[in-house]
Order: C-alpha cells, then sequence, then structure tokens
C-alpha cells in the first residue's frame, strides 16, 4: 500500500475550514486528540477512529492548560517529525495532523484583546478559583495558562466526575482537559471522537461533557495497550529507567491479581486495595491513590456488586504513572468462588 | 406582505437536522435565544439578527439552570401562543422556533443514565462547589437544575467576568447561563447569535466564552429598547405594579444624568455611584448593586477615563430590575466642561 503523508494544519480557521468543506461532500470525521510522542496506545486510538468515519484528524497539542506550574510540562517528551513518519507508515495513513503553536492566544481574534488581561494570573492565584481550596488542600490551583498570565478564563468543569482519583493530587488537571477538548471540538467539528481507557477518568468526564453540553459527536472509548511486560503504554514512560520500569510492572501485576481475586469472590475493596497498595509500595512504588470506583459516576465503592474500576496512581521515580482495570463480575461468573 | 408563521421543532436531534441541511444548501443561520414572553426588546434582536443572515431561528426557553431554588422560576412569565403571534407578525417573520421541553433530560440520550445520579442534588448543596462560599457568603450556589437532581454537573465558567455585578447576588446565574447558551449552539449551530446590551454583563461573558472555546459564531449585542418612559423593555416589567413602575424610572432618569454629569467632567465614580444610589432610594428602589466597570473586563474603575459602562440593579417590590447606560467620553468631547 502506498504510504500517504498527513497534512499539517496549524491554524484554527485552516482546520475549520477543511473540515467543513469535506462535510459539505459528505464525508464523515473522526478526531483522536493527542499530546504528541505518539506510541502503539495512540495508534490503536487511531485504528478504532478509521472504523467510524470516512476521514482521519489527529491533533498534536500539548496543552498548558492541563499542567500545574510544578507539573511536567516543560519535561513532557516531544519527536514531532517522528510522530508524522508513524503516522505515514500507518495502514490507510491519516488525512490531517492538527499542530497549533498556542490555542489560548487570541491576539488575532474578535475584538475582547489580551492586553487589557495582564492581572489575569495574578488575580486567579489569589482567588482559588477552584474547588481545592473547599477541601482544605493548599495547592495553588491555577494552571500555566494562568501562569502565563494569556487572560484566557472559561473553563468547562464537570464538577462531580472532575473531584476524585487523578483529581485530587491534579486541581486544575480536568478542567484543563475538558476545556481544550471544547476547543479543539469546536475547531475540527468532527463526527466521531476516540479517547483511551487508560485515561479512564478523562474518558469518562469527556463522554459526559458531551452528553451534557450536546455536542453532536459520538465518543468511543478504545481498551489500553500494553507492552509486552504488561505496562500500560505513556508517552512518559520514556523517562523511566530499567530499574523503575521493571518495578513499575508491580502496577498491571498487582491489579491482574485483583480482578483475578474479585472472580474468586473476594469483594470486599478494602482488601482488594491494601493488597494492590503493598504490592506496589513493595516493588518499590509511591502509591498516589489505588480506588475502586463505579465504572459510570467513578464514586468509590466498598463492596464489588456493579461494574467497577480499580484505579492506581502512582509514583516511580519522578515519572507519574496511571493504570486501571475494569472488574465486571457478570461478565465472568465467580465459579471458583462458589466451589471453594 | 403575506404573514409567515414559524415552524416550532421542540427535539434536539430535529433542531440540529434542520440547521445542517440548511447550511448544506448555503444558507447561513442567524439565532436569538429567549425566555420567551417577548416584548419590544427581543424583537430587536430578532431585526439585528436579520441583517446578518439568510435564516432565524429564535429559541423559547427558560434555563433553570440560571435560576436558584430561591428565585422567580415558578413565577417567570409565559404566554408561548402570544409569542408565536408576535414572531408571524414580524416582516420577514421568524424560521425556527426552538422550544424544547428540558435541556437537562439525557434519559434518551447515550449510555450515561440518569439513574445512578440521584445524589447529585444534595451532594452538591452539601460541597458548594461555587466560589461564593470563599468569599465568604452564605448563599446555597445550586441551581433549579442541581435541586431537580437531574445528573447534570457540566459547567461552563467565565471565571473572571461572571464573579461581580450580578453575579456577587446571583451566584448560579452567568454558570448558568453560559452552559445553556452552550448546549444552545451546539444544537442550533448558527452563525451568528444576538444578545442584548441590556445584560450587558452576560453578554461581555458571552462574547468572551465563544472566543475562548473557539465556537464559530459570531456574536453581535444589540442596544437596549426603552420603553417611552425610559423604563427598559424586561419580561420581569410585568410584576410591577403602577405605582412601581413610576418608581422604577428613577434608574434610567439617574443613569442619565449621571452620563451627562460625565461628559460635563465628573469623572469621580464615587460621586456617580453616590447620585444614582442617593436618587434609586429616593425613588423608593433598594439597590442592590451601582458599578462603574470597564466595559471590556468588568473590573470597577474610580475614575472615568477610559469606555466604562454603569451598570445598576434595584428592587421594586418583589421585582429586580437592571439597566446599564455606556459611557464613552472619546466619542462625546466633553465641550461644557472646558467651557466652565
Amino acid at each position: 500500500m502506498e504510504k500517504r503523508e498527513p497534512e499539517i494544519i496549524t491554524e484554527k480557521d485552516q482546520m475549520r475550514t477543511w473540515s467543513r468543506s469535506m462535510r459539505a461532500q459528505g464525508k464523515t470525521i473522526g478526531f483522536v486528540p493527542t499530546m504528541g510522542y505518539l506510541h502503539r496506545g495512540h495508534i490503536s486510538l487511531i485504528q478504532e477512529a478509521r472504523k467510524w468515519t470516512d476521514l482521519l484528524v489527529v491533533s498534536i497539542y500539548v496543552n498548558p492548560g492541563q499542567f500545574s506550574p510544578t507539573e511536567d510540562l516543560s519535561t513532557y517528551p516531544a519527536d514531532f517529525q517522528g510522530d508524522i513518519d508513524k503516522l505515514t507508515a500507518l495502514p490507510g495513513g491519516v488525512d490531517i495532523v492538527f499542530h497549533p503553536q498556542n490555542l489560548y492566544d487570541y491576539r488575532n481574534n474578535g475584538s475582547e484583546s489580551g492586553e487589557n488581561d495582564t492581572s489575569t494570573g495574578a488575580s486567579c492565584r489569589n482567588n482559588n478559583c477552584s474547588d481545592a481550596k473547599e477541601e482544605g488542600r493548599e495547592k495553588a490551583v491555577v494552571s500555566c495558562v494562568e501562569e502565563r498570565q494569556s487572560g484566557h478564563e472559561t473553563w468547562v468543569r464537570v464538577e462531580r466526575l472532575e473531584r476524585g482519583l487523578c483529581g485530587k493530587s491534579r486541581p486544575v488537571f480536568f478542567r484543563g482537559v475538558a476545556t481544550v477538548v471544547t476547543k479543539l471540538f469546536n475547531i475540527v467539528e468532527p463526527d466521531v471522537a476516540v479517547f483511551g481507557k487508560k485515561d479512564y477518568q478523562q474518558w469518562r468526564i469527556i463522554r459526559r461533557m458531551v452528553r451534557e453540553l450536546d455536542f453532536p459527536i459520538n465518543v468511543i472509548g478504545s481498551e489500553i495497550v500494553r507492552d509486552d511486560d504488561g505496562l500500560a503504554m505513556s508517552s512518559r514512560n520514556v523517562h523511566l529507567s530499567t530499574e523503575e520500569r521493571e518495578k513499575a510492572l508491580s502496577i498491571n501485576r498487582s491489579l491482574s491479581r485483583a480482578k483475578v481475586a474479585a472472580q474468586n469472590g473476594q469483594v470486599s475493596c478494602r482488601e482488594l486495595r491494601n493488597s494492590v497498595i503493598e504490592a506496589i509500595q513493595e516493588g518499590g512504588g509511591k502509591v498516589d491513590y489505588a480506588e475502586i470506583v463505579d465504572q459510570e459516576n467513578l464514586e468509590v465503592v466498598e463492596q464489588i456488586k456493579s461494574p467497577v474500576v480499580f484505579c492506581v496512581a502512582a509514583w516511580f521515580g519522578k515519572v507519574r504513572l496511571i493504570d486501571n482495570m475494569e472488574i465486571d463480575l457478570r461478565v465472568q461468573p465467580v465459579t471458583i468462588a462458589v466451589l471453594a
């Protein structure tokens, strides 16, 4: 099959013009938003999207709105030409790579100028706009967007789903994700968008947001892709030393054991959580959270009765990894427990 | 000219299908969102929209998301047939009236069911999700949407602009407006939307939101329409007694005097505010706020140097009225001040 390089678009207007002209020709558009440094996990999202639509747009944009100033925005890995090569090598290719420079720069866009807004960063920092303060946490809840004083102040919040799990230690994260996805949806105007279930909370938040803001977009969740050793694919894995990577396998291994234990009748979340936390700690990781939550509303459960997902975040050296495992006891009957 | 009844659409999908089929035919779509009980103010918005696009959609929907449970949602005036008659009588008419029953009902829409969400109302009430609590206010910051436990939890916030003026006494209002307008934009998919400058803060918030969420929509502001006696048109005016209405004229009269005073050299906002507050109180009104703010970022100013808007909210009996006056000293030179 002939290789096909994607067209690279950097301007919002040009991106929208392309989408509208394609739609006018009756074509459907699939969309996979990424922050680049593509790996097999991203490729699986793109392959999933290909099943649904005529055309494919992949965005590559590291979103400052979802990083706090103390997080790893500056060291987030990037390899744009490598990404383009990978997309070109894909069977069927990708039609467009949308690669904007700065989605929060409005200087050439409407009368609301950025110049009046130099106080934004400081003002937002002082006021602690998010709900983090209400829960007694001390973290400053500004993102790198406010830190840069771009003047941007509109944020999409999915108020309940954004609170738990990663939201506790990353108070600006989901606000930033929901907002940039809204922006990208309004620029790309896709029919279908694919998100990875590795970022489970993010996937649920986007689905909920799409429903509740009435976006005319079908949001598809794509299964986690793992390396041969079981580690969930992540752009951040590149920062792991060989030793840290070996230690990080404790996440997937302990989650898999917990799933088997649940299928064998251990439905106490306290027991299951303790076993995973101990295994990761013994493996040399520092657990941020390990929670068993309802698959849909992400509320913590005590006993596994309905479909749940076991979500984990843990640090290995300077790298924070997340992983999860869906557990649905309706799907696999607990035959061994009955025999025991 | 022949009278033309608008087509009434109540379903989201049907609305979007209409818009997309019109766009496919190369037509442009104008949109005027309203809460019904139409008066000459609304008509002027519709006439403004007509200048810009081929087709016109007017929505009539009283949005529970912008009312707190203690506000006047249940008594908000309605006259759907009267509204249709007025729109039919308009020269050129209106193409579509979008009149949904409940924009927050997702039961037949995607897998995220409402049934899991019965805890929403209580949970949100207890957590005081908005920033009102941070500012020491005691008001419960839930809207009628949370009160009804619909499960809806996605909100668009324009964090700085929503805080002052009406935001202080109505903490859920602009969150609700920005969210329902986002929903309506995603359903109607217009090219142009017209908002009244009578709701000045709302107009600025929507413009800002459209810019920062990258909606492909041109937002037009339309001037305030006043009755012959000077009272700004509002659906709520119907609740004023003859006596209250007479008293309410103190708002517009004092604002007009303040504008003349500014043009004559009185640029101290303290003096100008005091004169308006006194006049409204003497007229029998209870002032909620009277603030002179920058036209763009709505920040309170001490002295009039740049274009400002003098915004007032006041109660007359059980009716809360708002009004405002733009003051731009660059437009009308202060000749009298020079002579004085």
